[in-house]
């Protein structure tokens, strides 16, 4: 049976910091590595395994995923680190203060924003501190300087059906370390959630969401690990 | 210009106890670990960089990469794992301590299967402890019960050749993680080192060796990094 793990990086500065991050580098912090362990060994205690694993080419991200395989003694697995699986970009909101935002703009505009499907904030100003558009991570990729979430899932899809889909049919147990919302593109496909709803659908870090999946990839069952006995 | 850069694993907690390793999959020591991060730390400095990565299937090439890349801040590169880079096989001796071998079959028969060429070890018993054949991360493979040292170099060039080769042929800087004797067999290729000189090549762990390779891959370079001012 193909079996989808989904898995939000542990706490990184930036989340503790309360910050926009989106495609800036942030690595996690001490405790979003202790969450990382605990959701590997999680995995390993429950009789998970895996055949493929799948990234971004975030390091909170990859670190994460790192650190469950150290854990289940499966570091030696092939892993795919894609860009396509990146958080949404933030656009002009990357690098500031949740709190001063609202502060500045108001808590209405901050939440259009945060949780509008297809709303993408302001563009990233090409003087800003926090422009990755230059990074050789990207080379001959046309980076964006804003994403909705309808972008997001524009560039996380396709990648699904071209690199995770074809694993799953041929029944391997693959589990993909992300964030937010290349989670949630997966979580509205997968599950059928309508854009609507999709904005409101919160992912915790660190908690595996295990996806037990039929041959033509419709869901049997959806769970957090953490939740069931 | 191609760069190759070759990097033994740190100390592994069997290089600790003196024991005979090969496909066993011990982890590194503390001292391991800080030896890789010092290496990263020291490819950083020197404004080293990479493009592509290899290692084997053994953890403790795959965590001192990983620790290496972390210091770099290149978590995202892509890596590839695969077996045909592991350590020899070291047969009967797996698992044996190096002073109790000695003991038992005297410093010369012990020298003869560490240091020569053509010669290898008895075969691993299928009743040892340290047998990997069933591992499914070698699912596929005819996994060896022993190798010597030319066993060893006729299934690392040819994945040299298939893989890392063209990488460098296309420009790329490459950096392999690996084990004493799968670099043997590149340092043997690479450098045309005899059959008689190559088995007493010490190579250290944690050092980064640089090949500086000529378009035709002939090397036109070849120093321990730390060597360099």
């Amino acid at each position: 049976m193909p079996t989808l793990v989904l898995l939000r990086h542990g706490q990184s500065r930036w989340n503790l910091e309360n910050r926009f991050t989106g495609w800036w580098d942030v690595d996690l912090t001490d405790q979003g590595m202790a969450e990382a362990r605990a959701a590997g060994t999680l995995l390993k205690d429950r009789g998970f395994d895996f055949d493929r694993c799948f990234t971004s080419v975030l390091t909170r991200a990859i670190r994460t995923l790192d650190l469950v395989l150290a854990e289940m003694d499966r570091l030696w697995l092939p892993v795919a680190k894609d860009w396509r699986l990146n958080e949404r970009h933030y656009g002009a909101l990357t690098g500031r203060n949740k709190a001063e935002m609202i502060d500045q703009v108001g808590a209405e505009q901050v939440q259009i924003w945060r949780r509008s499907f297809d709303i993408p904030p302001a563009p990233l100003p090409t003087d800003s501190p926090y422009d990755v558009a230059g990074d050789r991570r990207y080379a001959g990729i046309a980076v964006p300087r804003t994403e909705s979430l309808q972008d997001t899932i524009a560039r996380v899809l396709p990648y699904y059906e071209a690199a995770i889909a074809p694993a799953l049919r041929a029944g391997e147990r693959v589990i993909v370390s992300a964030h937010g919302n290349s989670l949630r593109a997966l979580e509205k496909h997968l599950s059928g959630i309508g854009d609507a709803d999709i904005v409101s659908l919160e992912i915790p870090t660190g908690e595996p969401i295990v996806y037990e999946l039929a041959d033509d990839l419709t869901v049997r069952d959806r769970y957090y690990l953490a939740e069931r006995a």
